[in-house]
């Protein structure tokens, strides 16, 4: 039986962060930059009258269709699910207007994955897999197999857990 | 740590086996009940001509959304969310327009089961729990914990697991 590893999308595969900052600066005509973020999330950098604002961003229709794809995601998990069974898991259910959204961009850049292995969840404990590449280590608490930190702006301070920072340190760990 | 029970939609605390016979009785202003389809699906009892019709309904827009609920779940559910982690996970994947439907049924009908407790899913050998109450048995093939068919019109013939018969056997089962 062939391993398993489930993967989530924000910040792993799909650049979350780059789109809240868009849509920030165009709503804002402000000219916020990743490097600003000092591993804050966006709604944390904001003057705080924009804060509310922010927040609703991920319950817009349209926010998670057209977020650019992480650097190198797709060629390794492509090769990934040619020697292990590869789900994506991601916590949808924190907003439903993105569920459409999230699975028609999964069919446009990761069209290889089958629907029978996507997984929309809330609480990760509940997927069943060997790993779990993920940027949120709150995600691994329960998980029953190994959880393994993804790099994002938002989790340098995170230790216990194996770390890459590129989809190539991913493929080095894998294959 | 509380065991966890996960939980199949489609016959088991929604019922669309009603939807379907409804939704054809309307369109080809049929006759067809409950009791006509003999351990079959309705696509498979209608005339050769009507299938692609039947097979289409599930793809439609609110079609999951006014779904009966199955007699005596609602209760049962509750009550088990007392004693059991209780996580909702039905093969949503399959049909990409229903996800919103099924999120408000749910929100409508089961609103003690957080979004965090429930999954959208394909296959389901990727969910972790210890038992999953299901009408159908091929997902419990490859799950890792104990599977309970749910009497479904369908699954009458499948041997080789626990069965429970109603919301009321279930209760007898776990409480």
């Amino acid at each position: 039986m062939r391993q398993r590893i489930a993967i989530d999308m924000d910040e792993v595969i799909a650049d979350s962060t780059s789109a809240y900052i868009a849509r920030y600066n165009e709503e804002f005509k402000a000219n916020l930059t990743i490097g600003q973020l000092n591993g804050k999330k966006v709604r944390d950098v904001v003057p705080q009258e924009h804060r509310e604002r922010v927040v609703s961003y991920p319950f817009t229709p349209g926010f998670f269709r057209d977020l650019p794809v992480i650097e190198g995601s797709q060629a390794v998990v492509q090769e990934l699910a040619q020697k292990y069974e590869v789900f994506i898991a991601t916590a949808a259910m924190e907003f439903p207007p993105c569920f459409a959204d999230k699975f028609a961009w999964l069919q446009q850049h990761f069209p290889f994955i089958s629907w029978a292995n996507i997984v929309f969840c809330g609480d990760k404990s509940i997927v069943q897999a060997d790993y779990l590449i993920d940027d949120s280590v709150r995600h691994f608490k329960d998980f029953r197999g190994e959880g393994i930190v993804f790099t994002s702006p938002f989790n340098h301070h995170d230790q216990g857990y194996r770390r890459v920072n590129s989809w190539r340190e991913v493929r080095d760990l894998f294959l």
